[in-house]
């Protein structure tokens, strides 16, 4: 058993708060983080997947491969989009790190299958001072 | 002569747009930066002073004014808001690294003259790939 | 079950040695890290916790809350300061890596109980050349 | 049970392919990697045993002797080579990542179990865009 | 004036050596590096632009474009290659870091006049711990 | 004229405070850097030098030589020591971030010269928030 892991980066604008609380009461929860005027995040992800090494390849799983599975599913549709409100495997849901690494797991975890290897780890860089992992 | 510089962080939101173009027009020349519903990053600000060491305490300036000035005149407006609409001196602007950089030297700029020293540089990272300086 | 991990620095001056050794044993067990006139580090310490994420919040925990919890019970009392002379939680042991994230460790357990979730892993970084991990 | 971890750095050549296939056969697999003029990387290696804390020392192990270790068993083997053509221990295997962090666990397993430790994780950046982790 | 940097990266295979001169002169001037099978890194590269902010779009240059250049006139042709070998702009010069620096400021000056700015400096990381930086 | 710059690391204790001021006084203008029992850092020490590019070599300086002169001045000295009490080129000096990339300016200046090129610039970073630079 191996395991690789391949580095993404997005930039996204989001708001932590739930719609049916005052204003006042999403800022008591969720302090500047609530700002109703949105603020924004450059995030990184990083993705491990583990398995077995091709003999023939010496691969685990063709990483060029990895990164365009990232780029579809998660990259090209929250990079420079706001989270909130424009990004279909956030819909609905609070916009906390902890739930975009769950919902990244989601995405991923059935593509990185057909790769023929399994996800093991989904971690997200909010900032240089804290990130979420998550292993399903 | 000699240079001192303090790293800060903040994070914002924020949209590269003309009012009086199109979205179409916005997009051909700003790309994703110009979505309407905004995108964000974790900035990175350095701002480097110059001037001679006082001989009774080794420092060109104290670092903790220097970055209670940084925080007091920057930070504080900045971080966790939508530059766009929110930050006093980016008002009417164009929200682009470069022109943040301009404003944030035109307000730390007497503030660092009654420190005792001359501002020589603000560095603004927006991404790790661009970065933006400017000396005045 | 989900892992938020928090980043926290601190300076300190230490020694390493043992009091019953002469100069000399010490010197030959520990090098340069003995110098009887200390030597001291810039560390690095991530603390990572673990749990369910809370539906309402969208957070395993409030981080704003582990950072007062980290910066009152370990970072206010061993930053600017010397570890084998001054530390509470580090009296009488030997100032190593090792010991001192065991030592954090048995601070911050409790505390991150109390906040609702289970400590996961203390991670000190002395140098960018080598840190430390203790689970409990 | 106490981890401390290493970091070492290395410089060297590589090529991926396989020499029973055409050009363009490794082409079609290994992409710009199978350049048969070679290119090559600054790669990082992170080294995490695991152990009891020596009471006498505070120590898992002497680190010093441990980064003796990957510098006689890795590094003076491999920094400034050309990993197909000249590292003993790559002899005959593809050049992958996954390959090389394999092998530089096989070769420093022995040798941390002579130093009273238990070698934990292998990990190997090849770039800041991917890295690989090896458990034994 | 303003200063835009733009940061890009490759990785290459190289060697130090004049062929004029035997191996063990080549070894004693340039050590390790001159090793005939080659060795390698990842470099990275960065371009700084200087001009006037553009009124219209608050840009010095647009940052896609500089991009765009960059990966044209120097990545797409150095990346994943031998640099003594295969690089067009480093033929018959001495594969240092201070040669490579100023061929890639030779490249992009009159692209980025093209542009409507001035090209500032090419600085180029071999590893962590040297860089070069040319102005012309 | 070329630049090269070389980056070394060292740990060391020490202390703000002026002798003839009490431990008040100290506290007041030093804050917490004011700690008679002392603190430590990681410093960060990055020498650049400037001249032209030797033909033969292909080289500004051998760098290799530029290592060895920081280290025989520079890092011996200092890493794993007191700066106060035991440092030869900081004795009767303020421990300031300020005074030591000047002293470090003086002892390396007459060196690089000796080598064949000129002293640009000294950096050195206390911490990863604040740096200093001093060209002479």
């Amino acid at each position: 058993m191996i395991y690789i892991t391949r580095r993404e980066t997005f930039n996204a604008a989001h708001r932590l708060y739930r719609k049916e609380w005052s204003d006042e009461e999403n800022l008591k929860v969720f302090g500047a983080c609530s700002n109703p005027k949105w603020h924004g995040h450059n995030y990184t992800l990083y993705v491990t997947v583990k398995g077995a090494v091709d003999e023939q390849t010496g691969f685990l799983v063709n990483l060029k491969k990895l990164s365009e599975i990232i780029n579809d599913k998660i990259i090209s549709k929250i990079d420079h989009k706001n989270i909130n409100l424009e990004v279909d495997f956030m819909k609905d849901k609070l916009a906390s790190t902890e739930n975009l690494a769950i919902a990244i797991w989601d995405e991923l975890y059935p593509e990185v299958k057909n790769l023929g290897a399994l996800l093991h780890e989904v971690k997200v860089f909010e900032t240089e001072k804290n990130y979420v992992s998550y292993y399903g």
